[in-house]
């Protein structure tokens, strides 16, 4: 007997309404929710998001895996995926906006001192502080892609300054972007808030260290809506104790959900936000996996790939 | 002896670079910065903030009263204003832009519940909510002017829905702006965030008590950046305490600073803010005055003219 061909969707949070969404688009496909009902001598396309490590390794037949989300340290980080199939992310204008408008708002909130304006009401404590126009900041966006771009425009259309900074040299319209290890200090020396969207890399992570937190001014905030292991915690608490560091905004941490009991939820100079800075967008997404699915099929050029080298 | 004609500049918070800087655009003229030291026969224009009521009395020969802030309460509600005399206010870009960055900044904070992450943050409680476009939230600003159109221009290219609502009947642009006392309803009943812009008048003093937090939806929140004594403070309390309302920033308070032992510094669902939501640019806001009186001495039409009968 013929099988039919399969689409493999493994995810524990994405939006459950997809495999059937996708059944409605692929009819005659399979849609199997369960590694053990896909068979790999079918499975044309696997979309994962933090699969176990190993669990596509025989599934050589894929023309394609998904990475149903936009950071691909997990996926990429597995040694066991089946070799030479090309591997897309979701890159969805609603996760892009979400962001922005997160970012935007923390920038906002540091720009206008509300953490000092909530310790103050803490205290019934009238503290007046006159308010300053938007471009009296500059923010400092590191790992200055897509996103970053999109949140650059949207801050500096309020008025922000905005610098950026990147692995590799590149010119990005009228932002001023410092590159290399070696441009990092001058960035960091004129960010009064500093926003991390950087991916994990071998390259990032622990990059937001002690060193990292010296170079910033003093009395600059930090956003950190990257990855959790940039972030050296220790590090972060010692600068925020110090003084040195105004503020920090996570929305990103090491272990998530972040534990009970953790140093950073108490912590009157951090704001803990549950990594709902952005989310993917399912119906935008949909459209996006659905179109590569296509693709893939007819051997076109495939939207959004990942350098899996590179890690993004 | 003759002399010279004079400015009084009457103001114990505005900025006390101003007497100097309008002694250098007008030369010859007296700028007296003490009631006692202007002779009201010479005195041609008052730059006033909350002067004492009746201090302006004898002042018959002033061709212009300047008050120093967009706000006219204080000033249209002394008796003893010499009669005949125009009144200006200042109203500049710098506090417009200042209004609309606070109005944005805590429209998104509310939009993406911010206030519930503090309190789970408060309770280590890792709260995922996931993160919506602005245009599932509607804000109605009440007391549809200028300064509220720049905030509705604003909130509408990051994305939100904004109604407005006015006294009297008027168009403005894409807007929908409902009107008068029996238009309330219909205006609250779109809100997801109410955004109170009003001037203190006798319409309008007490406007925000039960019956009209009775009219919002449930689940709204408030803004209110008009003035202090437009809020029934007991009856916000009851709202917030109920659940109906979800939580209120405040920037103006009927006592300020507020009190010590005020409920508001501690209410887990208000936002105190002392009243610095925006305030006037000196150096903008001095280019104003200057024209002003230039104008004033030529019969030239003011800029910002009030209507000390309708009281804004």
């Amino acid at each position: 007997m013929l099988q039919p061909p399969t689409i493999l969707f493994l995810s524990d949070t994405s939006n459950r309404s997809w495999p059937s969404a996708l059944a409605e688009v692929f009819p005659g496909y399979q849609i199997a929710t369960q590694l053990e009902s896909a068979d790999p001598a079918n499975t044309i396309a696997a979309l994962v998001w933090k699969h176990p490590y190993g669990a596509l390794r025989h599934f050589n037949r894929l023309r394609l895996i998904v990475n149903l989300g936009a950071g691909v340290d997990h996926i990429v980080g597995d040694p066991d995926l089946p070799a030479g199939v090309p591997i897309v992310r979701l890159v969805d204008p609603g996760l892009t906006d979400r962001m922005s408008e997160y970012v935007l708002m923390h920038c906002l909130s540091l720009h206008r001192k509300l953490p000092e304006a909530r310790i103050a009401q803490s205290e019934c404590r009238w503290n007046f502080m006159a308010p300053t126009p938007p471009d009296t900041t500059c923010v400092g966006i590191l790992g200055f892609g897509k996103l970053a771009r999109a949140c650059a425009d949207l801050l500096s259309r309020i008025g922000f300054r905005v610098v950026g900074w990147k692995r590799s040299p590149a010119t990005f319209g009228s932002f001023d972007v410092f590159d290399g290890r070696e441009g990092l200090p001058l960035f960091l020396s004129k960010a009064d808030i500093v926003v991390s969207l950087l991916p994990s890399t071998g390259l990032t992570r622990n990059l937001l260290d002690s060193s990292f937190f010296h170079a910033m001014r003093a009395g600059a905030a930090l956003i950190n809506v990257g990855r959790g292991d940039l972030l050296v915690e220790e590090d972060l608490l010692a600068s925020l104790d110090s003084g040195h560091i105004r503020h920090a905004v996570l929305d990103v941490f090491r272990t998530e959900p972040l534990p009970i009991g953790h140093r950073f939820w108490s912590h009157p100079n951090i704001t803990v936000t549950p990594h709902n800075s952005s989310a993917t967008d399912p119906s935008t997404a949909l459209q996006q996996v659905v179109e590569n699915i296509r693709r893939a099929l007819s051997n076109d050029d495939l939207l959004n790939r990942v350098d899996a080298e590179a890690g993004y």
